[in-house]
């Protein structure tokens, strides 16, 4: 029976890929849900099982809030939030309802290569943007405005995935001052925001929802399981209407009434807050441990930040150093990761690598840099 | 706190609106969730809270198949579902995968009001084909393609909402027939399909998914709950990659297993299958009671049939008759329903009304009938 595939990755057994960005099983909180689930049904009350409220349930929209204004440090109002089944979905209503084939969006480059996919299925055209170690450059994107009329830009602005690298202040302020004089709409990934464990994170871009040109993405994938299908977009109600008014939702009604009912008790009895925490604390860990397996194992020309957040390291190879070579050797050596060219339309990142640390612990993410190491060492013999 | 809304709908006290097509609050199966969850949780395998396999948990699509077999009394295999968060997301898939904005789709006339907002978001052309007491009309079908090129009718085949009716065999072989020779798809809206009483249903059109045209939609929303989101497409594989390799479904994974893997439980423990009979039941006896009601509170010049399946009761007043004069007359008499028009963008149904069984328990739909019946009386005093 074990071609009976339940779960989108199986990691075959002995490989340690680091490509993966999924957490690993013995992260996936399943006594908690048991608990919430236990806690959210027993209540006697049925309406979580009708069609939902377009917004969202009401009092899991408040929870919510509540949470992340706890998290933020800044307030959130249960008004500037849409329940979605998972920031993906989020990603493709967004373009659904708010874009038609052939529109421009501007996106960084590298940026999420999944989302990538999302964009083509609905024909936009892509224009990639420059970054460098505060994020996307402001005035690469100030150049490209004066060419382009973009419906929105697509950004990853904590924990960059893959570069790992933190949007400035500063440049979140331009970002969102260029975005109402030049009237397009910022698509602000946070995924990331709440996993930092160490670095100072600028407010989230969902801070500034108020000003009506910003669609924040927020997922319970990363901080708590990305079976749940569960997510939110922040955003001025106004835009929000958008999404609450389309024939999708008025004909379901709210994407995930059911699951967002029982991680409102999640939230209520604690349960999201301890996980999260021990989300952060086991990924410190583990990206410390990657950070020094890497740099005892890597020659000192690969460059790499040591993130304080997220779940990626962005591997930086000397140019002309061929990625593709190395991965299949890193394979022959049964570890693998993600290569820089998937990540872009464009060649500027080929000789770059992002490797994750959420779907193996310590030990593993050590054998994994050992490996590498010596898959590395084998290229450069090669060469 | 009773502004906080949970449900799409909140019935106003003491108004009987019989154009709602929910379940009421008492046929919401919150105790069967409890059950299968804290089986489905208590099992020790986290991966149901991993990111799902795109086509849907595998353990989950052999159970739905087995029970879809036994119910349609036709072979169906899992490798020809495709898991969905609902029927309403399965046809916005559709839409968004398989046309582009402009093209050209057939309905029924009058069709599922809902779907025809879906279809205007995604920019289609919609047009209208007639349909008799044994559903859509074949010859007008026919002369309908001899001038347009559609990508995908769209179909109500069994217990068609509004009108109630069930598409006989022939002519559904005849539009499989159709669909092949001109290179259509078949959109078959199948939700109400396993809600027979008595009525005697041709195979679901799903049951022709090996002729590689039909896209058959299934919901849990008809036979377990509205709010668990969850539904699937039963397509020829070659169909369902469309879904499978879609940038959504490879960023997020399945779309929702969670939710899937509990309502696993409840087909296996046998609890879906009970849930069902308990609803047809239930919903027999309701509709003979609003059909009984109806026929001794309307006038006799107020036709309509008595459907032996399904949600709904298609009344047909005389031509000419103004259905919103009469809505508004029923409203102060605290009863509504769904009047014709919204269903049609033409005006052939304007003399026509929805009522349905599915929220209110047999003496309230006794008193909206009676209640009903004044407003008529009144109505046509007023002539």
């Amino acid at each position: 029976m074990a071609e009976i595939k339940v779960a989108q990755i199986d990691m075959p057994p002995g490989l340690i890929d680091l490509g993966s960005g999924q957490p690993g099983p013995a992260l996936l909180p399943l006594a908690l849900m048991e608990k919430a689930a236990a806690h959210r049904l027993s209540q006697g009350d049925p309406s979580l099982l009708a069609y939902g409220y377009e917004q969202g349930d009401g009092y899991f929209r408040i929870a919510l809030a509540k949470f992340l204004s706890e998290q933020y440090g800044l307030p959130v109002d249960a008004r500037q939030l849409f329940v979605t089944a998972g920031a993906s979905l989020g990603l493709h209503l967004i373009c659904a309802l708010f874009s038609r084939p052939g529109d421009i969006i501007f996106v960084e480059d590298p940026t999420y290569f999944l989302a990538l996919r999302i964009f083509a299925d609905h024909g936009l055209k892509v224009i990639r943007l420059p970054m460098d170690e505060n994020g996307l450059i402001i005035e690469a994107l100030e150049e490209k405005l004066a060419a382009h009329k973009p419906v929105f830009i697509y950004t990853i602005p904590s924990f960059h995935n893959p570069a790992s690298v933190i949007l400035s202040a500063e440049r979140r302020e331009k970002l969102v001052r260029l975005s109402r004089g030049h009237d397009f709409l910022i698509v602000a990934d946070e995924v990331y925001h709440l996993l930092s464990y160490g670095a100072a994170v600028p407010s989230p871009l969902g801070g500034f929802a108020g000003d009506g040109t910003v669609l924040s993405l927020g997922s319970f994938s990363k901080i708590l399981a990305p079976g749940l299908r569960l997510g939110w977009v922040q955003a001025a109600p106004a835009l929000l209407e958008r999404f609450v008014k389309s024939g999708l939702l008025d004909s379901g009604g709210g994407l995930n009434p059911f699951t967002s009912a029982l991680v409102r008790s999640a939230i209520e009895l604690g349960l999201q807050h301890e996980h999260l925490e021990h989300l952060k604390k086991t990924y410190a860990h583990r990206m410390l441990a990657l950070g020094a397996a890497l740099r005892q194992h890597l020659p000192v020309s690969v460059r790499f930040d040591q993130p304080e957040g997220g779940f990626f390291i962005w591997l930086r190879f000397a140019r002309g150093v061929d990625i593709k070579k190395i991965l299949a050797l890193a394979r022959q050596n049964d570890v693998a990761f993600q290569p820089g060219e998937n990540f872009s339309g464009g060649r500027g990142v080929n000789h770059c690598a992002r490797l994750g640390i959420s779907y193996f612990e310590t030990p593993q993410l050590e054998e994994g840099a050992k490996r590498l190491g010596r898959a590395v060492e084998k290229y450069l013999e090669a060469i």
